[in-house]
């Protein structure tokens, strides 16, 4: 009667990913990955321009990479974030990343979260939120980034949850100009366009 | 490398539901039906003391379910109202349930949405929300709701989503209540407090 639900990655993560032991020891390493994943689900067609990594700071690994599936997998929950966070969960096979003994992950994402990924972060259990692009960067293109509390970067660093941000960030936003340049569809506006117009419930 | 993330509702949710062709004309009637899922769910033991559904307003019909399976699954993206929207725009093949013409769906949740499932309402298209306890009666028993914004009601209107509160909250209350006694898991409690007693990145 319901369906079964899977998300899974394009074939082209892990072939682009490679090697799974190799280490990135800086943020500025973590974040050129993951850039280089926001780029590559442009030109692959596989989603929007946003990509994510769930990385373990204590080995210094990717354990988790997210692109945004939404188009792919016709499911608006699937941003970069949310990918990454659920597959790292997966992984681990716990929901709360930081629960493991000895154990930190940091989140890191092309572009600051949207409300919705904001909102996943503390029951994630990571540690650390590792930003490219910021909101106006997204909204720049066309992209919402829904109602977020004004003082986001703090209410997170108040949970223990610290904040980098700017980190490669005209990199980030050159692939959301690639995006949007290249007639991507901004599913966001679309659907809420659309949106508005049809109902008056 | 990576592995596939599988999403299927526990087996006594369809057998509860019973006929899929069944109408449910009233709010109320809506509620109820989700009420007795999250019930249902601490009873069998499958989750947290939420339930959520999306319903189709022009046939009156459930579309999708959705319980708390956080615990269940290793993933704490799985609040109740996630898992109704991913398996509805599943059913209906698009992330946008706000896409198809003259067709409205509404979400009805046991308890208001945290700040991840409120981020999510405005990107799934839903026309409509319908609430049953309040945040307080959440946090009431252990449970966080996140940082929402303060009007996030007249937020979600001015996206032409309507919001209804209140519909039977003593009954959703109860449930909250009944997991609580129960000794069920304070998840985001638990994973929270260990998470600040850890890390200090």
């Amino acid at each position: 009667m319901f369906p079964q639900f899977a998300l899974q990655l394009p074939a082209w993560v892990e072939e682009f990913i490679g090697d799974p032991h190799k280490t990135y020891e800086t943020i500025e390493e973590r974040m050129a990955l993951t850039i280089a994943l926001s780029r590559l689900n442009v030109e692959k067609g596989t989603g929007g321009p946003f990509a994510a990594g769930v990385f373990d700071l204590t080995l210094k690994k990717l354990l988790a990479p997210g692109v945004n599936l939404v188009l792919h997998h016709n499911c608006s929950v699937l941003h970069a974030e949310m990918v990454a966070l659920i597959l790292a969960q997966k992984i681990i096979g716990h929901h709360d990343l930081g629960a493991g003994e000895g154990q930190a992950y940091e989140l890191v994402t092309t572009t600051e979260p949207c409300a919705m990924c904001l909102g996943a972060v503390p029951w994630s259990g990571v540690a650390r939120l590792v930003c490219g692009a910021r909101d106006e960067d997204a909204r720049s293109v066309g992209f919402e980034e829904g109602a977020k509390i004004e003082n986001w970067v703090e209410s997170l660093e108040e949970r223990n949850i610290t904040v980098v941000r700017d980190i490669q960030r005209q990199e980030a936003k050159a692939v959301l100009r690639l995006y949007a340049e290249g007639g991507g569809i901004i599913y966001n506006s679309e659907g809420q366009n659309a949106f508005r117009k049809r109902f008056s419930i």
